[in-house]
């Protein structure tokens, strides 16, 4: 009766089922599954659970599950696989071509074009005529799922276009394919980032797009659900770095795994913190008369943050969504501009507040000067910081979060102490 | 010579050079393009730039843009017209079915499946044969760009299930639809959240999924590139959120623009900051004893903002994704002990420090204590806020960022002074 019932759900909510079940449970309900729904549940799965039960599964047992999918999730199956049952596993899987193509594609990078693409597609030659090619497309379609596109090629299996269905069927079966064909279609190169392909797929609203080796050779289709998956996991991926998390925990991960993602980040604060404490040991001896000055470095420290934090969330994004128009230069001095008109305003606020509270006007105009000082600085860093690790290739997204918060709590007391020193002529 | 070379260009990529022009040159360039061209390049312009396009034409001129696209795209952009213009836009629209559909898409909130859905669809009735669903889905498919999926609905037009188009063509003509359908079928309610249409399709890869009324109807269909583009906007407005960016604004809008998104949160920073420095003006008599607990505020403000982003940055995750299992006060128990855990370890490394530093046990050990106390604190009020946000039905993405950072800071520097005042015995 469980088996029944099981039948009636789908495979991404039987996953979610097992995923809360212990390790034993979960084995036995995959076992009890009919067949082609296992291995769906098992691409589904959370990676930790897959892997216990799978230790729980004989190679034949794999082989039999992958051999029911797709090549892209049968790959990334066996690329968790220890080792040693990789062979073993390759070497059960009875449809000799389906066992080829992926290994296929266990050779390219997980990040990566290759590493999201699947064999499954339909694609005829050029110089075959319609009739020839109704019949070999019959064959083809039956791997796959959503045909999406038929795929034109040459001989050398070099990608040339695509094909309408309503233009293969209103054309007699002598037609060549190469008359008849449409000589543009989108593709991706096999090495291509695996965010570049979803820039390139959401702008162009497409649901597959065939993936081409170095030499232009047709070797891989990527289907828009894949990249979905790929486009939520970046997000979140860039969320959790802005917060200072190391990528990959989920809220159910264990303590000490959100510990292992959180603690280097604190103690990265830690360091600043120190630091700034540093500094204003340096300052100590202004302690005594101008008291009121240490009460601001929260505030300093905190919109020195928060402006940081801002301005390289926003450039960030831009890199991200390439909508940054202009040179560096350009996008420094808006920013600048901006921060002059943000640190304005809130330096006049808090004028006004410092010298009723006080009464010391010119304490209360050294906080004020060195708050716009300190916010041109934070916009600075924060515009800078994210484009200068683009340009050498590393991923701006990390400086967003801690990195400039810390860096920026340093440079601004320090700014804010040095300005309020100058000002009050110490 | 221009017309012919952008003709090759796919609309998206002019879309994105006229984005660049002037209004004058944006205009020109618009009614140059092919008539077919023009109205997919318009649903892909910045919304002001479409603004500014649409007011150099006349409403003939829209009305037959509109014409050319699918009704979800035609309503989105007047929805977007003065309200002067909207019903002589829709009375020059040719088409009389179109403009109807067109009219009913309007009602719908944006913010819902029904503003995201079209009413191209293929449908058939179940007590029609397979000669007759044949015929009238040729007709119907005529406006629809991909069929994905045949809807089977009774006479009361509510939504029964699906058809195979393999079943449709293998069976007798005389067949009854009823016998061959298949009862089974994703729909989402025309109120539900883009969010959670968002979940179901990725959770599911759908690549359209049909939208029914309150009483079962069905009324349009959502197709997977305009879920694309909500996956992408929703995780830029997070990402924003988190920076203190209020939302929808890009690296490239004026600098009044940016100014009117980053200030307010900047002005809710000033008052945390203000308030932390009128905390310590309370305990102003331990400086002159005690200064080196002054030099440490910054390092407590930044520890309790960053574990407070850390925390609520996971638990606005979760409930994003629905993949936060357990009760409220598991959740709490759970941050708590991880903030004791990575609070005592960052507490050592800081009691060393700062004894070495001054030498004074005492003040060491009383920092050390606060910041340990602070980071329970922090992380309770992480965690606690953007779940005690969602229960109450707002979105708990403002909890990170800004509000977090600034609420920490106060309580944070409260907690600190008290807690050393304590330890200190004064
Ligand atoms: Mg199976
Ligand atoms: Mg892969
Ligand atoms: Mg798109
Ligand atoms: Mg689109
Ligand atoms: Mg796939
Ligand atoms: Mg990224
Ligand atoms: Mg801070
Ligand atoms: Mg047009
Ligand atoms: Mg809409
Ligand atoms: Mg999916
Ligand atoms: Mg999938
Ligand atoms: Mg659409
Ligand atoms: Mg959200």
């Amino acid at each position: 009766e469980l088996v029944t019932l099981m039948d009636d759900i789908h495979y991404a909510d039987i996953a979610e089922i097992i995923n809360e079940l212990n390790e034993d449970e979960a084995t036995y309900l995959i076992k009890l599954l009919e067949s082609d729904k296992t291995s769906d549940v098992l691409t589904e799965l959370d990676e930790d659970v897959r892997e216990a039960i799978l230790n729980n599964l004989s190679a034949k047992e794999i082989a039999d599950e992958l051999g029911e999918l797709d090549t892209d999730d049968a790959a990334d199956i066996i690329g968790e696989l220890p080792n040693d049952m990789v062979q073993e596993v390759i070497s059960e899987i009875e449809d000799r071509e389906h066992a080829k193509d992926i290994v296929d594609l266990l050779r390219y990078d997980e990040d990566s074009a290759g590493g999201l693409m699947a064999k499954e597609l339909v694609k005829v030659r050029e110089n075959w005529d319609v009739l020839k090619c109704v019949k070999e497309m019959r064959a083809q379609a039956e791997n796959v799922t959503r045909v999406h596109s038929i795929y034109v090629v040459d001989d050398d299996d070099k990608l040339k276009g695509r094909l309408s269905l309503k233009d293969l069927l209103t054309t007699s079966t002598r037609t060549h394919i190469s008359e008849i064909y449409i000589p543009k279609v989108d593709s991706v190169n096999v090495n291509e980032k695996p965010e570049e392909v979803a820039k390139i797929m959401s702008k162009y609203d497409l649901e597959a797009i065939p993936v081409v080796d170095e030499i232009g050779r047709l070797v891989g289709r990527i289907t828009i659900d894949d990249i979905v998956d790929v486009i939520r996991e970046e997000a979140d991926k860039d969320y959790q770095m802005a917060a200072g998390i190391s990528q990959d925990v989920e809220a159910d991960d264990s303590i000490w795994d959100l510990t292992r993602a959180r603690l280097p980040w604190l103690f990265l604060g830690l360091i600043g913190g120190v630091g700034a404490a540093a500094i204003m040991g340096g300052f100590e001896e202004m302690i005594s008369k101008h008291a009121v000055l240490f009460f601001f470095t929260p505030l300093i420290a905190a919109m020195a943050g928060n402006v940081g934090v801002q301005s390289s969330a926003i450039i960030v994004q831009g890199l991200a969504n390439d909508d940054l128009k202009g040179s560096v230069s350009s996008r420094l001095v808006k920013e600048m501009l901006l921060a002059l008109l943000n640190g304005f305003a809130l330096a006049t606020i808090l004028l006004i507040f410092t010298w009723f509270w006080k009464g010391e006007f010119l304490t209360s105009l050294a906080i004020c000067l060195s708050l716009v000082a300190v916010i041109l600085v934070a916009g600075f860093i924060g515009t800078f910081t994210p484009l200068f690790l683009h340009k050498r290739g590393i991923d701006p997204a990390i400086a967003t979060g801690p990195f400039i918060t810390t860096s920026n709590d340093i440079f601004g007391i320090l700014i804010y102490f040095s300005i309020a020193k100058m000002v009050l002529g110490i």
